[in-house]
Parts: structure tokens; C-alpha cells; sequence
């Protein structure tokens, strides 16, 4: 954990502003955007220089800190959720930091908004880079649990769930870096991820890390369960229904399909904040279709939905702050959570 | 069906060499390269200016003719088999179009065998373009079969089992031809096929054709098929074993695998060459890997295989030149096909 050793957090506070790794530069270049207002934060979302629903949800409540610092009155904190509420639709944590903020300052004076937003965004932050500590540390268990002695672990991930996804740490990535730590031998496949190629960032934060791995394209991650060449899958989630269902960048229900084909355990690891409970099933969740130039290449219409829903039943189990949970458990245990 | 109407083959006999429709060049130029020896051939063939597996078959069975047209012995005959064989190891049509020829010349006197050979070549070649219309003419009867009446038949393909992997009509693609030519409605799902994007070949003789399309990512087929937007899936076939198991282009595996989830009919149209019957079942097909290179931006360890294997029971049926057959038909038709 190289980079996490040294400190440096996908999302840094910069005086009264916000600096965050560009992420449509990378693996290429390493350049962090300083986002001074919501409008700043709001493109950045939407253009996924900032990605990954954990993350997603922190740089928001920056986003509104920093609107209420340029104008305090109710109708500016309604104006600054509502443009940063539009610029994803699908990861929850989103809407979840944005409700942490309403709620925070909404009956506050006005002129006490703004620095107590600030802290309410720090601690918004800060919670991810803990809750995702502890996703690693109950996935490190999962990890012992499937390990085969005869060879290092082999672990299938989807798109990037790991520290760039989130403020430190990742979600997926945080039980393969707490595995590493544990000095258990590991491998990663890392699929490609089309249309935006977010496996390649995968690679860059695995290669940073000094985790061995591979890149596949999307399509060989059957053909690698059927040699029995992967232990387990783990994923991250931009939200997850309380029925189980979950939401994640397209191409994840493939995975879950091919790995239920082969009997081989598909894990969600996601902190709370994902955790849609008003939305009973996947049917409710608002799949994003994103611009057709994704897709190279492309002179003919284009379909380009940004995630697709894995059904609760091929899910073995969510790996939370809170412990492994299956999906079944979500509802019963959502209770606790709130309280 | 216009480039049809032209006339225009992928495959053409000019004078003693070949032209092939470049397709490393496509979609952004159409481009004849003229192959005019061995050597030519089998560097067009594994660097898929040359592709798909029918295709493959016809234009070796012309390299052994060129190359017994510059000698004719023993020797040559066996080095010319040999040189060609090692170009791609997946597709058997290039294994049965090789043993074809070798058949055709090898009791032959050598004076006589590049003019047998060339006449055999051309058969091959012929065959494949009647045996693709007919093809399409059995796989019509399954399209009416699946026609849903309220909208266009919604039919999801894989890679580029068309006009450009054959020598006319395609196979997955001849039956969307003649469905087009029947005048029933069709609308093709186009996956982009990472990574070499064959799915961009598709839409482009799609476009060509006239037919309706929508190309996707390949990771976006689980979707579709989840919201009831897919009525058939229609693939090609590298390789089919005795007992149904199909190699075809990487992916294809996880499509089939969706489809089954959604009880959308997956069927393989490919001809009695690609059949093995000498190869009982998936595990005895050998799968090609190719160049890390092949996956843009990598700068790590790439595992890149090109295909996978699609088990039997996820197959609905075959598409043949002699009918639609189940898996279990598959060996009992055998050895009607060999007499």
C-alpha cells in the first residue's frame, strides 16, 4: 500500500477548495483538478474526472460547502443540491452525501452554513476512508475462508472499486490491499471495463501498489472461470436495493452469470452509503446512458447504458463497514444500521 | 442485400493470385490486398487481413494452389499444408479446407496438381457461399418461428459472422439477410467484440446492407437481455465439437450464458466444416492467444485469448446448410453428412 503509506488521498482539501486526482488523465498522467465551486464539481462528476460512487458522494458534499460559502440562503442550498443531484443518477452515495448535507445545515442560520458544511463534508470523507478500512479488513476474512493453498488467490474485479473509486483505500481493492498486507500471495484479473476503459485504472493502482495482476478483455472473464483460473469476484456497487439487487458499472451481471455458472462466490463490497433501503428492488434503479462517442468507432446508433443490475440471488454476500452480509440479511439488519 | 447484388466478394480470383478485402483496413477503408504466394496468404490470414473462419478456409485452400503452381513436389506439398496450418490454430474450416486439398493433389501427378488445386480452391470457395445462402434460408424459419409480432425481431450477434467472414452471405448474418429479404423487420444488437472490435465490421456491413443496428459494448448484453430487448441471439462458430460445445469468438461464452438466464434462444449458424467431429467435446479445442497488444493501453501482464467455448446445453440449436439441428443431433447427423 505504497500510496497509501505516502498519504495521498484521491480527494484533498486545498483551503477553501478542493483538489482531486483527474481521473479521464490517468493512467497517463498524474494531474489533480482543484475544484473551487459547484460548478467545477459539478462538471467534474459529470465528465468522471471524479468516479466511483464513494467518492462520487464525498467530492458532492465539498460541492456544497463551497456553494453555501459563495451564498448561504435557502434558495441557494436547494440550487446547489439540485445541480449536483443531476449530474449522475445512478450511484446513490450521491444522493446519500447530499441529504447528510441538507440535513446538516438546513436549520442552521445562514451565516453558520458554510463552515459547518465544510465539516460535514471533512466528516463524509473521512467516514469513506474508515468504512473502507474496515470493508478490508471483514473481506480479508473471505479471503482466508477461499484461499486455495496450492497457488495465490485468484481474484476477479470489474471496473475500478479501489483507491481512485473512493477517498482512500477502495471498496473491492480494500480486501485485496488488506489480503496484501497480510502478506497472503494474491492476483487480480482486471477486466478492461469498455466503453472507458476503468480497468486500466485498476492496473495503474494495482501496479502502484505492488499487486500482481493481469488485464483481460471484458469478454475472456468466462473463459477464465471455466479453467478455473478465479477464486472469487468481488465488485464494487453504485447502488444496492434493498432487496439485494445491485447496481454496478455495466458488464458486472456478466460476471455474476459466468460466476454462478461455476459455482465460484460473487462479492459485493460496499460501504453503507451505497445501500439504497427506499428502493425495494433493482427495477427501481435509474440505469445512467451515457454519450454514444464512449463507444470508438461508432458512426451507427449506439446504445451505451453506463451499469446494469446483478439480481440479489448471485450475490453471495455485500462486505460492509458492518460485517459480510447476505442479501437476505439487508432489510433485518438496515434497522441497526440507522440507528 | 446490396454488396450481394454487386457481386462483390470478399474473396476474388485474379488471374494466378487472390484479392481479399483488407480487413484490418475496415471500416475505415475498403481496400483489396492481393495475395500471390504462401507466404502472403498465411501473413494475411494471421494478421486477420483474412478473418473468420469460413473465410480462412477458402483462402488457404487458394495458398495451396499458388504454392503448387511455384512447386509442385512432395516436399512443397507437405511445407505448403504446414505453413498454413500454423497460422491460426482455433477455426478448423483452415484444417478441413488444408485436408481437402491435400486430398484433391496428393495422388495426383505433380504436373497436374496446381491446376486440381486451384479448381478445388474454387470449390471450397463456392461451396461456402451456397452453403451460407442455405444457411440463411433454414435460419429464416427460426426467425419467423421467434418473430415477436409487436415490434422488429430483435436479434443480438457477436464478432462478424458475416458477408466479411465468409466468402458470401455470412453465416450468423445470412440468416438476418434473408429475413431482410423476406421483408420482415430485423433490428440487430451489434456487440463491439473487444478486442479487436470485429462488432465495427458488423455495423458496417450491417450499414452497408441496409439492415437496422445499434452497436453496444460487449458488456452492455446482460442488460439488454434483462430488459427484454433481445428475441434471439445469432452467433458464428469457429470450431463445433461432436458433442455441441462451440469455440467461437471470446465472449460469446457470456452471452450464452445470458441468454439462457433469460430464455432468449441462442443459436449457432455456422457449415458442416466447421464441425469436428473427430473432437469429442470443448476441452480437446485448442484456443488461440494472441498479442497483449491487441488491448490498447496495456502496460501490464495481458492474458488474451480470442475465443472461448460456449457448452452444449447452453446452445439451442445449429444452423446449417443441411437444417437446424440440436447438440445431441449433432453426431447421429455425422455420418449422413459424410456419405
Amino acid at each position: 500500500m505504497r500510496l497509501q503509506a505516502r498519504g495521498v488521498r484521491t480527494l484533498q482539501e486545498d483551503g477553501n477548495c478542493i483538489l482531486v486526482l483527474d481521473q479521464t488523465q490517468l493512467p497517463q498522467k498524474v494531474v489533480f483538478a482543484r475544484l473551487t465551486d459547484v460548478q467545477t464539481v459539478a462538471a467534474a462528476i459529470r465528465d468522471m474526472q471524479v468516479r466511483g460512487a464513494p467518492l462520487i458522494g464525498a467530492t458532492a458534499a465539498y460541492g456544497v460547502a463551497m456553494g453555501l460559502a459563495a451564498d448561504n440562503s435557502d434558495t441557494s442550498l436547494q440550487h446547489i443540491l439540485d445541480v449536483l443531484a443531476a449530474t449522475r443518477p445512478t450511484a446513490v452515495n450521491l444522493h446519500w452525501a447530499l441529504e447528510c448535507m441538507r440535513q446538516t445545515v438546513c436549520s442552521l442560520e445562514p451565516a453558520c452554513r458554510a463552515d459547518a458544511a465544510w465539516l460535514e463534508a471533512r466528516r463524509i470523507a473521512d467516514e469513506d476512508a474508515t468504512a473502507n478500512a474496515l470493508i478490508g479488513k471483514h473481506g480479508l476474512e473471505l479471503m482466508r475462508a477461499h484461499a486455495n493453498g496450492s497457488r495465490d488467490i485468484q481474484v476477479m474485479t470489474h471496473c475500478n472499486a479501489g483507491r481512485l473509486a473512493t477517498v482512500e483505500h477502495g471498496t473491492a481493492l480494500a480486501v485485496v490491499y488488506a489480503a496484501q498486507y497480510a502478506g497472503m500471495p494474491v492476483h487480480v484479473w482486471v477486466s478492461e471495463t469498455r466503453p472507458r476503459n476503468q480497468g486500466l485504472l485498476t492496473a495503474w493502482e494495482l501496479a502502484e501498489a505492488g499487486v500482481p495482476h493481469t488485464l483481460i478483455a471484458d469478454n475472456a472473464a468466462g473463459l477464465l472461470m471455466m479453467q478455473a483460473r478465479v477464486d472469487l469476484v468481488i465488485v464494487g456497487a453504485d447502488r444496492v436495493a434493498a432487496n439485494g439487487d445491485t447496481a454496478n458499472k455495466v458488464g458486472t451481471y456478466l460476471k455474476a452469470l459466468a460466476a454462478k455458472a461455476h459455482g465460484i462466490p460473487f462479492y459485493v463490497a460496499a460501504p453503507i452509503s451505497s445501500f439504497d433501503l427506499n428502493c425495494p428492488s433493482g427495477t427501481g434503479i435509474q440505469i445512467e446512458e451515457r454519450m454514444s462517442a464512449e463507444l470508438t468507432g461508432a458512426t451507427t446508433a449506439v446504445f451505451n447504458p453506463a451499469f446494469d443490475v446483478t439480481p440479489a440471488e448471485l450475490v453471495s454476500g455485500f462486505i460492509t463497514e458492518r460485517g459480510v452480509f447476505a442479501p437476505y440479511q439487508i432489510a433485518p439488519q438496515a434497522a441497526l444500521w440507522k440507528a
